[in-house]
């Protein structure tokens, strides 16, 4: 298991309903997943330099508590499906002071070239395909 | 019909990838909605006056082309669901300038008031929900 | 005399004191400086296209009178100094409702190719850099 | 001496420039301030319960070298100035692998209550005054 990525909310990402703007848990899952990737071993920017390059497709978000200035956030990152060419991630997000789940989220990723061309990583970067592999959490579902 | 929200895209939305990043969508959609309220009538700084909160519940997109620096994006907007509680928005992103549909997605709302206590807006702003009825596209689905 | 911008403020610009928060600042004078740029004929992604960068050097913001969400600002932009590899702007934002200036800014920016080396606009570019001269107003002083 | 604010840039942080974009020192300015008022036992968001609100009247940066994607940074913050009203705060922002100075910047500040009227820190809060001026490094100058 891969160590929960922990932050501060800061001031400026609040909005005048005094809570988190909910355009920012996108930023806080990104910096999730790119601490995940790191700590197990596919750092995204060496990925990057590799010319693979992973965006975005999709993303869902759902908003269960607000959360605000100086709180501290815990956030758990689940990759549950990979294919050669794509894969999804899950996540929760937790106040640490209360222990409530106060975010789940899911994104859906792609791998690409440096010219935005579909990348099979598999048959390309088998390495980097088998920590993907590795670390896949077939059967997560956090919304049991 | 309600016309669509335009705006272009600025620099400092774009990252290293050299696209918009997809944390700003969400602000993009909030910018669309909010100017859809002042078009059919419910501006939201009103609403607020009044006691009527609408935190995002729920926020999925979609990204379906990238866009970049200095393309004029045209948002749609649309009710698609509405309880005496709670609705739901569906929203397609338009490149003018190719015409191309770069992004679709889908957000829900709850009533609350200024405690975050849910709000009937039915039975307490009538007039209010009325408005809402009246522009819901109750067959909408841009997904067919 | 070239014609201020105008925008209006989101929702996701203010912070839990109600009013914008103070980084946004920094990036309406970038939305205003590159719609000047426009507005003379040295649109920006045109100069990055031929190799002209333009990064900041420095920012000076002063904050006179917060302004809201939905409030309408206005953005006066001054080229003030100019060289060969370097220029300065001045800004006075106005909101558009009370008149009341609320915001002067300057900032300070170099000309560099795309590895990031200085650039004599002047010599390399002598076009682009006789626009600049043009708009040039020496003797402005929004501090008087 | 307090022991300087670290932090890691992140991806959504960058630009097309491939640099982090200029508006967020702002936002790793007010990190760090925010940071140092905890260390050294003035919490902002214990304050603000007490009706004392601290805004931004000026801000000063100066972008001398970029930092990019992955990068830490160390803030180090110095009290420069105070008045019973009023305080100025200077930094250095360094490049923790390079060891490079990156960006000097200055921010002034007032004492407000909750409707925004200027307040006597000294008078009405001398222990909170206390603390401001036991960190208070009279002779600092980063310019040097």
């Amino acid at each position: 298991m891969v160590e929960p990525f922990r932050r501060k909310v800061n001031y400026y990402e609040t909005d005048r309903m005094n809570i988190v703007h909910h355009s920012n848990y996108a930023r806080y899952l990104e910096e999730a997943r790119l601490d995940y990737m790191i700590k197990v071993g596919i750092a995204y920017d060496e990925l990057e330099k590799k010319g693979i390059i992973i965006p975005v497709l999709e993303l869902h978000d759902r908003y269960i508590k607000s959360i605000g200035f100086g709180d501290i956030i815990e956030v758990h990152v689940h990759i549950v499906k990979l294919t050669a060419v794509r894969f999804r991630v899950k996540y929760e997000i937790y106040n640490v002071e209360t222990g409530e789940l106060v975010h789940t989220a899911e994104t859906a990723h792609a791998f690409v070239d440096d010219k935005f061309a579909p990348l099979n990583l598999k048959r390309h970067f088998p390495d980097e395909y088998a920590t993907f592999e590795k670390y896949l959490e077939l059967d997560y579902n956090n919304e049991a």
